[in-house]
């Protein structure tokens, strides 16, 4: 009995499959509505078809389908400063009545009296140490809240939208083409990694524990008993240049078969990809479209492109000029 | 027609599932059989029970179903010494031709002359050390290359078996239970994590991208244009006791719901695990079998259990009695 029920289900489930896949096959949409045809949508798509056609000579079994993608300029705005910059800008602010003695130290005077102009020229160092005074201090449970408070009360100024909603909706439609056919989607960015959890599930469809960022140190503590991380301001990470093939060699410990990055901190990351062994496909968002979003690139103070343009010519990586490439920039406005 | 068709699938796949189902929950076998009936087994079936239950009080959605595990003395022996502490000592003796300097400089020259005691006798710092002394130099690929080789041609002393014969069948199928019930498994190791990687996927089930460990620095580097990382004789970060917790939180990002361990290296994990605020499980694995395998706890140099069974006793987790829980140890053989 048990063996003939068995077998009864294994055939109706293999018919069932069979007219979900004629199904499928027959009636499916372009996956990637809001992308122009042209060179660069047949890239993708030709790279995906070739990946997963079995017994062909590209094909790569779905484990090694890894797709890492940079965020700040690949997959939302970045212009006119990093969204997590404008986050931090506004820490300090709220943060100020705690710290009295900031009314006397830049940038943090400046910053309070509404000039950023100093800050936003400075450097690196200068804005991490920003980052770090602001962003620890507390678990990671409670910076992610006020991370998510703060990105659902916010608005762009140019575009009266949250940031939310200004992720790029062809890039969306690119990572659920990519997770359609089997691919994990990675984030690897430069930005905080507990920022970033406060919203790339749900814009980008990209769990925690698929998400590289930058880190602070967090130290391990039992008050009263009970187990918790407290984060310090001190940097443990930077996942940007060398650090993104570092990183993704430690944590995911499998070379991506595609990658995704707008400037030249994630030109090692397509470097990396596009020396493994198997077929792999490296794309870089141009900023082309002045009118709709931006257009920047090779002497920009925010997501330079300039080495990565050459780069991609002498390599024939894909690039996107977003103005002639997209039809859309941003997703429908939920508002 | 293309309605029909979608309306005909759906029904048919409904069957085939409904049998599935029927046929599963009639016949299903002992998804545990190495472990023997009582208080133990029964937590540990229990639990997952309580959080697959759709609607059930405990019920935890899929997504946040995750599960890590120690490795050494968790899913395989770790006496007399670690087996990635038996790598070492090979590697220095394979690399002493290249090292003449080796001859003269302790602990070197005694490893070579086959003396280990004053090695193993030295601290952490000392052992680490000879990790890096041995496990930099080369790229991640062919260091993981290397490892796979000796794992492939040595045995243990003890039990004459390939070290990837030494894992625990009883925890073979607990990480199988878990997965089946929509657990994410993953191994958090303070052993280096490309010398797991020789070997996790294939014995335990667990890919590269759900292995945290401890690991070296590496560098990326461009010679002859083609992207490459080195691996440096620099420690990165120690997978162990508080660093535990850390990174499974920076790489994760999600606390665990079931956290498996053997000594006091992991009961920052278990610590972690417990203070969460959904349904959780913690189990300890006790060395208590010296005749199938060795029993040792609170004064051990290796895997010392001793501030963590007090722990366990107090908090209510579950503790292995390896003797009286387990029904076989190790896997059937393969020779």
């Amino acid at each position: 009995m048990d063996h003939r029920l068995k077998k009864l289900s294994i055939i109706l489930a293999t018919i069932a499959l069979f007219c979900t896949i004629t199904f499928t096959a027959a009636y499916a949409a372009d996956p990637l509505p809001s992308w122009n045809d042209g060179k660069t949508k047949s890239a993708i798509v030709n790279f995906v078809t070739e990946v997963t056609k079995v017994k062909g000579p590209s094909f790569v079994p779905q484990a090694e389908r890894i797709a890492t993608f940079d965020n700040d300029g690949t997959l939302w705005l970045e212009q006119p400063m990093y969204v997590q910059m404008a986050f931090t800008l506004d820490r300090v602010r709220v943060l100020a009545p705690l710290h009295p003695e900031w009314k006397e130290i830049e940038p943090y005077k400046s910053i309070i009296a509404g000039d950023l102009s100093a800050v936003l020229a400075g450097g690196t160092k200068e804005q991490f140490e920003l980052v770090m005074a602001t962003h620890a201090g507390m678990t990671p449970a409670e910076f992610e809240e006020i991370g998510k408070q703060w990105l659902g009360a916010t608005e762009d100024a140019r575009f009266k939208r949250r940031y939310t909603q200004l992720t790029y909706q062809p890039m969306l439609e690119l990572l659920a083409y990519l997770r359609d056919n089997g691919f994990k989607t990675y984030m690897v960015t430069g930005g905080g990694i507990e920022f970033v959890r406060a919203f790339c599930e749900k814009c980008y469809g990209i769990p925690p524990e698929q998400i590289i960022g930058s880190s602070i140190k967090t130290k391990f503590d039992l008050p009263d008993g009970k187990a918790t991380l407290l984060r310090l301001p001190e940097i443990d990470f930077i996942a940007d240049r060398d650090g993104k093939p570092e990183a993704i060699n430690r944590i995911i410990g499998r070379r991506p078969i595609a990658a995704f990055g707008n400037s030249d901190g994630d030109l090692q990351m397509l470097q990396w990809t596009d020396a493994g062994p198997r077929p792999h496909f490296c794309l870089y968002v141009h900023h082309t479209d002045a009118v709709r979003e931006y257009a920047y690139d090779r002497t920009s103070k925010i997501g330079r492109l300039d080495k990565g343009l050459d780069e991609a010519a002498k390599h024939g990586w894909t690039v996107v000029d977003m103005k002639n490439d997209w039809k859309t920039i941003f997703p429908p406005s939920t508002k």
